[in-house]
């Protein structure tokens, strides 16, 4: 989508580049010019990401750690920024338990908001610092989902914890701002390898349900998304801060409008429907 | 549910008081010590409000005026100001149409347009202005809807005319918040003797629907946005400025949060789920 | 404000009751008759609380709990649900700092989170479990603050923790609404007593500033709060649920509106402008 | 921004093509290939627009036509229909009065909410009724305003007239969505030559005071605003609807955020509090 190789010579430092999401993340900024830096917990996909990256002849390094280790976190980016301008942030990296919130115990809350919460907030706050330091522009992106600012019932862990991220979002994009950093957020709804919804229903057969509650009547790509968080750490969109961006075929105002479940209304009904109404008129 | 009669000697003008919440709304005034004015284009329904609010002792004046007839509305409201210290204002005056949009004619959102945003917006403006030249502090309460904001699918005139009352409301709370003139919005879902779906659909059936997706699994009652209006338009809550009142029961997020369908699973399949949880932790 | 005392023979738990809003909550729990049930860190401010509600003739027990203390919070509403039947929970307790982001460790967000997320989510769960065993209608109140929603820089642990909390409140509404229980947020604005300016700003100077800034040319009260959340505990608010009501007197849209800031032209500047347009037209 | 040309052989309608921001988004769409069709009242600023796209050999075709007369706007679609394939709709025409409210006329409010509001609907229906009948698949993006969520004082016959517009948006994004057609809302801050600002300090004086309101501390431009427009209506933001996208550098969240004035308080101060808060620790 975006003309040339905007990112060419610059880093970006993706999270959690082991993911569906962020593996499409990584080939996109790659793909872009842009020399991608990811760690994850699972070596094994870390590795898959490089493999796929280097057969579009991009640049990637990863490590495998756990984003709830801060120091190794803090280690990995302060060598990202001795070898290269790092110029973009993507906060990607999830956890998320489908389960009755009374189920859960208080270690499965905790271990969600480490990582989505208080891991996006660690990279945030030592990359910004970087940049600071080193009067650098930057543009964090913040993966959150629809249901950060909705809330959502049965994954309330992961609630809790992208609603947070979304108040600090919009937090430091007004903190930061004058210091040259932009932060923003784009809200995926469902989309296809998305962890949650696999891990529930192994088979496809949730991707049915998901296209019929869908006004464009399809899930998400990876690449949307990628796409759009592109545009978002390039300088096309350096008026846009603070903003959260929502990517999801209008999937949570189809369920929010109180008279939207009248689409189940066919095309016959509705003429019947009008030409009574026209002849009250 | 307010203690005592907080409006004694006090005038109220609410627009619309011939239908359901229109007449709810009267009542409840009355009942509070409050002189009520009201119009509406139907006098049959103004004098069944009146014939109801006399039975309960209270006092309540109406004349049938199109609230589209901006010098009638005029007229009336300063026949209530030289009678009495007006000190709320409702507006409630409503008109719907459920149809495809494309379906509408230009004329058909003119009329909405007018009712709901110009009619409100003039009752808005006339109430105030004698306010401030009064000095006397005074309440408004739009009826919004909670798609004022979300929007909704074939109620679009409807959902236009509301989400411009919505942005109306934050706008003069701020700007006459100085005089002290306070703007608040209450913004209902569906409800029992609610206009739009009785048109559509005449029997009761619709209820059951509208009850299964409300996690109160219940149609609010124009008694719980009545009580809501008079604490709004009431001294005790004078710090509540320019804020939109959602009561619907947690409707609208029930439908916009991503997950929330898995609330059609039962007990014993989340029983299963969770001991598989356990099992891989 | 409420008829009567609405709470009798009924327990309420406020957490935090120590400081200035929630000892103002206990008060006005008590008043209307509830049992109040309160835990803190500072035995002391508890004490001083108990005293007062003492002296309006309430009942409330308290003890020394640093919410953190998951076991001991959970051994606490025990001992409660044995001695009454409880059915509001307020979700009270805070931390705050105010500082540059960049400036933070990493144990001050953990510190703010684990208070206002964490210890939230453990009570709310608690309690609902208990309600769901005992198949008890409850209504729980959590209290957040404006920048919940719209962030705020130099306050980042809180506004995320308590963004956190603002998801978390809509997903348990829509999940444990069917169970009978409710889940709303009261947002204040700036108030009086209110620890983060006062810790910033020793006498009361901030206020001047703080008044200009609102719509209501004042401070919120503790009592505007309570009032309010007395509401939402109470059966009155029955159809209320998965609701944030933002109490601040219009604050945050005063800051918020693009042409807002106009409020400093004096109406002389204003006929003139008016008279200027007047002629164009 | 986009690579290559994406519109080509594509035709696009813009309203109001004669300002500002209505000549960069025609430049802006012609640079991207696209057969430019606009509208506005003013023969003369139209005509410099399309000198101005004729030197960068893009196609323009303009007729003076006022938005309010629908039969003159539903002729001049008709035509562009018949001479190409219609794929996107810029609903950007606009008008705005800056007044205390209480000064306005209801002719005032009827005039903006009919360019605005009325005339926006108008174009979408007619053009979207096009697309169904054609099975085309088309997008729409409306221009908005960030007050159109927050309201603002002294514009407000603007803020009614976008809010509704906003809602309008949601609504037929759910609603035509299933048919192939998208709708989204762009919802720029101030920015460079806008109409409203101008009227009021014809000098740029007003520029220094929104720039320091503004975290990136610059106002926008119309580039800024018509490549997101251009994103939004190409295909490679095919999931996005349904959406409004902020774009104003942080402004609104800026002002809205409860301790963000504290970013006056310079380095210096924060050091001190900074070591005065580490002491207490």
């Amino acid at each position: 989508m975006l003309e040339g190789t905007p990112f060419k010579n610059k880093g970006v430092i993706i999270t959690g580049g082991g993911t569906g999401l962020g593996q499409s993340l990584c080939l996109k900024f790659a793909s872009y010019g842009a020399s991608v830096y990811t760690f994850g917990r699972t070596e094994s996909t870390l590795e898959e990401t490089k493999q796929r990256v280097n057969a579009i002849n991009g640049n990637l390094e990863y490590k495998a750690i756990d984003i709830r280790n801060f120091d190794a976190v803090n280690e990995f980016i302060d060598e990202t920024f001795r070898k290269i301008e790092i110029i973009g942030l993507v906060n990607n990296a999830a956890g998320n338990f489908i389960s009755r919130t009374e189920d859960l115990s208080m270690n499965a809350f905790k271990s969600v908001i480490d990582i989505v919460l208080m891991g996006s907030i660690n990279t945030s706050v030592q990359v910004s610092r970087r940049w600071m330091e080193r009067k650098i522009r930057g543009s964090v992106v913040n993966i959150l989902t629809s249901y950060a600012d909705t809330g959502s019932a049965f994954v309330t862990p992961s609630a809790a914890a992208k609603g947070g991220l979304r108040a600090f979002t919009r937090s430091v994009a007004v903190e930061w701002g004058p210091k040259g950093i932009r932060t923003n957020g784009v809200a995926p709804g469902p989309f296809k390898t998305q962890g949650a919804w696999k891990n529930l229903i192994p088979d496809d057969s949730y991707e049915k349900i998901l296209k019929e509650k869908n006004p464009m009547r399809r899930l998400g790509t990876t690449d949307d998304i990628s796409e759009l968080v592109s545009y978002l750490i390039s300088d096309y969109s350096s008026f846009i801060n603070g903003e959260i961006i929502t990517i999801d075929g209008g999937e949570w105002i189809q369920g929010a409008g109180q008279f939207n479940m009248l689409s189940q209304i066919d095309d016959n009904m509705w003429d019947m429907i009008r030409k009574n109404r026209v002849k009250k008129e």
